[in-house]
């Protein structure tokens, strides 16, 4: 059964291990921290793959970023992360075949090869977290458009310029619907700047009425989002991973967004493939792909 | 070289004309009224195909309303047209291979074809007229979902419930971007509840400041639901088509779209396979799927 060596880059980790054609995790876990620094990323990458491209058949990175369709190589800037990390030569970095991929795209298919929306044949995957990002999966293809840099969570939520954006724009359901998006909103909402995400969900867990409407308000406006998504695309399943999907009340949603649909009754469901579903989506696309 | 019977169904008027495999209409074509009767309805496609079926190798249909992945039955109901519309058994109507489809979904095929989208892989097509239909590809292939209804613009402009849309919930894309949409925003903004489309669209062309200001927020709320589709479909092009798409201004909105996309920059254009796209893309749809 062939191995990959699954690497995950995030804006302040990187992760590291080894997964079969199974999808199953057969290696410990290692973490090292995301350098601000190009050269220390690269570093860090290369005492990975030196430790364990020997005993693996691919080198399967999920990171963020928008990658290429050929997955080789980053589109762009990717904010949180060193300037030059977009011009990185994946290829260089192994004699190994190196693969690489979106993390939300490898989450994304985590779940439609061993997770929520195993089985189905049309999914849309948000993380919501810190950022919201975002994998679809159309007719059990990953949808990546004409550069690869499809499924962007970046649709407006209103048109008048009222919260920016992280991405520059303005209004865009990450805004809305991440864990910043929360905060953001429990600040209109309570008047209080310093309101944090944590007051939020501890003050709606345990009833206070300010904190719950603004957890209203946010998963609505999640809900209303996905209305959009499910008109789109009329997917089988959305799956919701990401730490701030534990705060979410699917069956909630799922009854919302059908109420609205134009297209046809689809479900919410929270993501099952677990909290390292991008490296084993890399390394299962790897496979998929040939690599 | 096969021919297809082509049969467009819409709200208020049933076309017909015969198409070959080049897409080239080869016959003339033919009008009749859509009834509000079932009965009628289906007495005109028996009446159109007696006349043709035997000229040709199959009977397509580019219809309103979303059809089935199996191209042969329409989901639900379709707004303007008789209620017992979605329950035609379409093969039932000729002994040679019938074949349906949604109309906006026949219409971006056929730009996709021989139109405006014609060597692009990924594209998303949007009719503006009185309501917005959408028909998107994805790598080649229509996108169509799990039940085959996937394409319908109706993903939110605002989430404050403050223009009911047609289709039964509130702000989707069609209510403001749509010939409808173009008179309910010159409504608001002028305070003159009998302002007509034709009002605005020559005032504008006049010159007229307010009715100019009118239109400006018409375009400008395309382009922030263009934002979204791009973000999401990373499309090469997108294509306006309709009779509203001849009062927007291309490249206005592509420059709009790309300054604020986070994937790479799209272009939008206009239609260019004409106003019988429908029953061109149904019958190229027909032939490609081998009907």
């Amino acid at each position: 059964m062939r191995k990959a060596l699954a690497i995950d880059v995030g804006g302040t980790k990187i992760y590291n291990t080894i997964v079969n054609e199974n999808g199953e995790i057969i290696s410990k876990i290692e973490k090292y921290p995301t350098s601000k620094n190009y050269d220390e990323i690269i570093s860090t990458f290369k005492t990975i793959i030196e430790k364990y491209e020997k005993e693996v058949d691919v080198i399967a990175f999920s990171t963020c970023g928008a990658v290429n369709n050929d997955n080789n190589k980053i589109l762009g800037s990717t904010g949180n992360i060193a300037k030059e990390y977009p011009t990185t030569d994946f290829q260089a970095l192994s004699n190994k075949p190196v693969f690489v991929e979106n993390d939300a795209n490898c989450a994304a298919w985590a779940e439609y090869e061993i997770g929520a929306s195993k089985g189905f044949q049309h999914s849309v995957m948000l993380t919501l977290g810190t950022g919201v990002g975002g994998g679809i999966i159309v007719d059990g293809t990953l949808l990546k458009g004409k550069n690869g840099a499809a499924g962007e969570m970046h649709f407006k939520m209103r048109t008048d310029k009222y919260r920016k954006c992280t991405c520059g724009s303005w209004d865009c359901f990450e805004i809305y619907c991440s864990g910043t998006g929360l905060k953001l909103t429990g600040e209109e909402i309570s008047g209080n700047k310093n309101i944090t995400t944590y007051n939020i969900i501890d003050g709606w867990k345990n009833g206070d009425k300010l904190m719950s409407s603004i957890h209203e308000r946010w998963q609505n406006d999640i809900a209303y989002g996905l209305i959009g998504l499910a008109n789109l695309f009329d997917p089988d399943v959305i799956v919701l991973s990401g730490s701030m999907a534990e705060f979410v009340d699917t069956d909630y949603l799922t009854e919302f967004v059908n109420k609205e649909l134009v297209t046809t009754p689809t479900k919410v469901v929270k993501a099952t493939a677990g909290n390292y579903s991008g490296m084993i989506g890399a390394a299962l696309l790897a496979f998929r792909k040939g690599f």
